[in-house]
């Protein structure tokens, strides 16, 4: 079994007012050190794969046909092996 | 500057209607190997700090008195140092 934890952004071009109305209450409560924030989404995945290369090709693949939108999103996830 | 990446989790005896509905749609396309899913947030946050522990010390406050809901979820953060 792996866990795969994938981080997924909006591409650098791509607007996201989530995370400017988030950070303009962020600086509304006085955190004025706050320079910038980008919103994203966060899967934890179980998996069960014989070894670490054709876990990553699955989740490579899951990403790409359903998890991740390619035209706006990007993502990186790490895997380790669990029992 | 520092970069914080702030991963927020549902806590675990929360019920996740959104990872399992994705789980599903996952299985429903053939991936049967995908076990257990669970949806969070990913939050990309560049602060302006003297040092790593005051980044720290910032990213944790505003965490709790805005990002999170500490009701039902659980959050992990790492700080990198930028220019």
């Amino acid at each position: 079994m792996f866990k795969a934890t994938i981080n997924v952004t909006l591409k650098k071009s791509v607007l996201d007012p989530q995370g400017k109305t988030v950070l303009h209450a962020l600086e509304t409560m006085g955190f004025s050190e706050a320079k910038d924030l980008r919103v994203g989404k966060y899967f934890e995945l179980t998996i069960d794969a014989a070894d670490n290369k054709s876990a990553q090709e699955k989740v490579k693949i899951m990403c790409d046909r359903l998890l991740i939108n390619p035209v706006i999103e990007d993502y990186t996830f790490n895997l380790t092996e669990t029992k």
